[in-house]
């Protein structure tokens, strides 16, 4: 429990509240060495900022709002751990909006956060998000915006992403070199443009070892579980099924293994899986699964890091630029 | 997509905007046939309401907010799902708050509430909660609070829980009727009440069966997933290591898994386990989980819907009770 404040702190070190409190948000007024000297003595106090008063004190939200399609994702749960670990040192809150994949939920989160409710915004958008109206209207009132993982292309601000095109190409690669020849790519949704790359790397590995596309060869899933279910039994009792799937999204693994399972279909023999992926379950499934693991946690933590720079340096502007933090396949039963 | 409003509504169905309005708030002022008409003009024709509009027009935040420990458990995503769902229907936005399991994040957010940014509250306290003078705060301020799962007892509001006690001393006879003669109990906080009420239904299961408590029984376990592992392997590195596993929430399994293939011991031959938990990959699990399952998804409507009776009807007093959604034990590979 904290038992001191600024003001404790500041007798303490022998400066003045303002300096303390800058150093606290580490702001470029104050030199490094004496931040040092805060941050060491803030910890020793177990001293924990206020954000509400703070907040009274400024006249800010002092809130950030984090917009995703859903939090059942592990990917998303990671990414909100970084994002609360930055905006936890600040002494900001963070509201977390969930879209549920639509894109008429996620104009109304738009609408609401030009009233003034934040000061920033972290955004993954949803399946269904084609135009970008919605995002260009909140940019002109002056309310920051940080993209990460799900982006809009055409936003002129910072994008934190993963090097999608690659790492499925390498996804689609191992499964050929391990033997796969009738490979389904599951896509969650022909507007996103995560899903779309990662198609574009899977079509690109199939083209460079000259295997011809099919017409099982990209499958479009969407988000309700037992319609993918039963798309996915059908796809498994083609007379020519596939013999390996790289799914985009960690929810179309699921599905597979229980048609595998109702099917008798053994994997990895029958069939070999690779999956985007942050489940923590994926070394304890039967069999375990390879993934592509997305540096979900940083991603967060460089989406946040960046929007805090705007908020807190009203001087600071955001690049339009794509910051790319690279995934890691981790190959584990499922794919050998 | 929508394409229309109430006004639209109205118009077709010859009823004053009002009373559209109404009945699409479920208001007691409206007779059910009404509002059956106009839900189902309003489903026919895609009507989503505008929650920005009708917050300028009743000056209210038209906000609920949910405070949560995390995202990273299933059950909470479940629960948000059916809190969203409600929410969405009365065209409000919900707006998720994580504390991270400490005390004093939580107070922080509950002094931000104070400040009239949610026009309610749902809410599962953190692992840390022993005191409750920051909820007593926040309710004597008129704001209107819901506990969902993980309760504050003390509180004279309304609480939706499971049979924590029942559901685990079940689960505890099921280990015990498989032959289990050293079970564990899991725990994953000496404060919290789901915690110690699970323990206590474990502890009854052992005495009815005359089974002696060891100083193994009873495992305190954390919220940090690498101290977890290596308690896990301490405890299954002992002479008499445990033949039965109670997991009080489900991220306390996977490192019973993994310690598991590390040792070499095998599940459920050596060791069989059941778990609370809403885990999606349960059933792939190698081996599948036995679980007792929370009706997540109908304990965070039912929560909603209670507030959403006082939120909207000011006359409306939520009463001190304990409504009760039963758990199902799901039997799987792991406790056979």
């Amino acid at each position: 429990m904290s038992n001191t404040n600024i003001r404790g702190l500041a007798k303490e070190l022998k400066l003045s509240i303002g300096t303390v409190s800058k150093a606290l948000r580490d702001s470029y007024e104050i030199s490094e060495e004496t931040k040092q000297k805060v941050f060491a003595l803030a910890k020793k106090r177990n001293y924990i900022p206020n954000p509400y008063a703070s907040s009274l004190r400024r006249k800010k939200s002092n809130t950030i709002g984090v917009v995703i399609p859903e939090v059942a994702d592990s990917f998303f749960s990671h990414a909100i751990k970084g994002i609360g670990l930055v905006a936890q040192k600040k002494g900001y809150h963070v509201l977390i909006y969930l879209t549920y994949e639509s894109l008429v939920q996620e104009q109304a989160i738009m609408k609401d956060f030009a009233s003034g409710r934040v000061d920033g915004v972290l955004m993954s958008v949803s399946t269904e998000t084609k135009t970008h109206k919605h995002i260009a209207e909140l940019m002109s009132k002056n309310i920051p915006i940080v993209f990460f993982d799900r982006v809009i292309e055409e936003a002129a601000t910072a994008k934190v992403i993963t090097d999608d095109f690659d790492s499925s190409y390498k996804a689609t690669c191992h499964l050929i070199k391990q033997g796969c020849k009738q490979i389904s790519y599951l896509s969650i949704s022909k507007h996103l443009g995560i899903s779309n790359k990662r198609m574009e790397g899977f079509k690109k590995a199939l083209a460079d070892h000259k295997i011809p596309l099919t017409h099982s060869s990209i499958v479009h899933c969407c988000n309700d579980g037992d319609e993918n279910y039963e798309q996915l039994k059908k796809l498994m009792k083609q007379k020519k099924r596939p013999d390996g799937v790289v799914a985009s999204v960690e929810k179309l693994t699921p599905p597979v293994y229980l048609v595998c399972q109702e099917l008798r279909i053994s994997i990895p023999q029958q069939l070999k899986i690779i999956s985007f992926s942050n489940l923590e379950t994926a070394p304890i499934l039967n069999p375990s699964l390879t993934t592509i693991t997305q540096p979900a946690f940083s991603m967060g933590e460089t989406a946040a890091t960046i929007l805090f720079k705007t908020i807190e340096h009203k001087h600071y502007q955001l690049k339009n630029e794509n910051i790319v933090v690279p995934s890691q396949m981790i190959i584990r039963e499922s794919s050998l």
